[in-house]
């Protein structure tokens, strides 16, 4: 089997036991509240469809780590399912707590429904997701399920840590590049970290390969937010036509900013006049060029990949389900295999 | 050693307990999302102390069930602490929900920090509440701490529908009767149902007498709701100085009132005709006395506190926990002993 069909059959498999996770405890008179969940997840509402499904990255990354770590990967579809669920429980509240009206091209759910019911609708789905690791049990052992239910936990611990920083950071002029790094630690690496970690437990790997999973899912996190805060910046899209959708315009406390506002020169002076409107997007990126922030975007990216490539060779991936994670990773962070 | 002394001990353990469970993965840069949480639970800041504290009744049942059980109530600890996280990361996000402004006399959380912080902070306390219960492991046994994360996941699943179908109540012109039981069933039920439940498992009681503290905690929620909805209309408060506070006035759609709505008589059709004010509220009380929603409630209140006591009696509690727990029992429904 090639690693793209591996891919294919895996993607089928999570979203049937996401299906199954969503419906737990599912009955009549709680119609709306499930409809509301079905819709954030894509399968219900208008504009429902692959497009508003996401990748399902990270359930896949539960999967093809199982795999690649020698174990039966279906074993780990009810790892699988609570991660996506604790992505989206998290996207649901973010959405509130950021005052967003649209994700993905949809209305938000407290967009359609309101705020208590969004909040509300989240802490089901949040707990759907605790329900459906428990689910290990009988596809692993107690044992198994019972560290699965910790390391989630412990990640959605980071999550919320993660997430108080973001927050109080947008009442504060300045982040620092250390206080950036813990917070996208515990906003964007500590799920992927706990995703190839999860899959490297179900597989029963040593201790030591599970650790250099968790490790790989980690690097692969900080690089990611890296590469996507430069492409947030210098991308295709930011530098041509579409520069309303630079982190620039939008004013993200983004890696390239953060270290522009640090060297108090020209572009510390400009941002600190007040919003930057498209137009000016393109020169300000080149001011952001010249002193240096995009050198050191791309070397913090290319230093956190090689650190992800290297923990993923040091866990010794297997098979076909190997090549994909590693396709998988490489596509993530937009380079060339 | 009295019911009273123990109880008390008790009491400082779970203060305690509940302090390490709060203070799990703190650190220097993320102090003021730990403050919001002392807070909360009344330790910290303006207000502070046993009136902001709440009482504690849901660990206490856990402990004094595991005693009265024949367990050691020292190893029910983390149960007892997670429960309470769980109600109070459910009054954080329902206190958004609901906007209200002030709980236990104090500025809520969301009042006091804004809602973005406040919706995180639940969430946060919600993960804290299921990595305490997951401590069982190291008082228990990993089978044990499983199986309580799976109760507690449940009980969590419940309180969110049953939230789901408040909200959705607050929209609605009319509630059935059935609706209000299902509702009570999730908001209130479920979680005195866990605490006892636990308290059972905790001390390895057999599953017929888990079954019975399970349905004894069920029914002492369902009690206590019907009488405190009884005490909102004809409580001494209520018809005498403070009518303002009667859920006559604030609209509340209690037991009393949806009985009295359903009659489709003079009640009905003074309540169609918009807000009561608190010098009206005496005599709407009458009203709904002489259409049976007194009695009603009365009855409803009643039976349901034989079936708590039936269900206590079955589970067969022993020694001065036992006593304690029947009188804690009765102080809840406000009964003499």
């Amino acid at each position: 089997m090639s690693p793209e069909t591996l891919t294919q059959i895996m993607l089928n498999a999570i979203e049937d036991e996401l299906r199954q996770a969503v419906h737990q405890g599912s009955r009549q008179e709680l119609n709306d509240l499930y409809k509301m969940m079905e819709y954030h997840l894509g399968w219900e509402g208008e504009g429902a469809g692959a497009e508003a499904r996401c990748k399902r990255i990270r359930p896949l990354l539960v999967c093809l780590t199982c795999a690649a770590a020698g174990g039966k990967w279906a074993n780990s579809l009810p790892a699988a399912a609570a991660v996506e669920l604790v992505h989206n429980f998290s996207l649901i509240h973010d959405d509130i707590e950021d005052n967003s009206p649209v994700r993905r091209g949809r209305p938000t759910v407290w967009k359609n429904w309101g705020i208590p019911q969004a909040i509300n609708t989240g802490d089901a789905m949040f707990t759907l997701a605790h329900l459906t690791v428990l689910g290990l049990e009988s596809t692993c052992t107690t044992q198994i399920a019972y560290q699965a239910a910790a390391i989630l936990q412990e990640t959605c611990l980071e999550l919320t840590q993660g997430q108080y920083m973001d927050i109080a950071y947008e009442s504060q002029k300045e982040l620092t590049i250390e206080g950036y790094w813990l917070m996208v630690s515990g906003k964007t690496a500590a799920l992927l970290a706990a995703c190839t970690e999860l899959g490297g437990l179900v597989a029963g790997s040593s201790p030591e390969e599970q650790q250099a999973y968790h490790e790989f899912g980690h690097a692969l996190g900080l690089a990611f937010q890296a590469q996507d805060d430069y492409l947030g910046i210098w991308g295709d899209a930011e530098l041509t036509g579409k520069s309303t959708e630079s982190d620039l315009v939008t004013g993200k406390k983004s890696l390239p900013i953060l270290y522009g506002l640090h060297q108090r020169g020209d572009f510390f002076e400009r941002w600190m006049q007040g919003p930057i409107q498209p137009e000016d997007a393109p020169k300000l990126a080149r001011l952001l060029e010249d002193e240096g922030a995009m050198g050191y975007t791309q070397g913090a990216a290319d230093l956190l990949t090689r650190d992800a490539l290297q923990s993923l060779q040091a866990a010794n991936p297997k098979g076909e389900a190997g090549q994909a994670l590693k396709t998988l990773a490489l596509r993530l962070l937009r380079r060339q295999i």
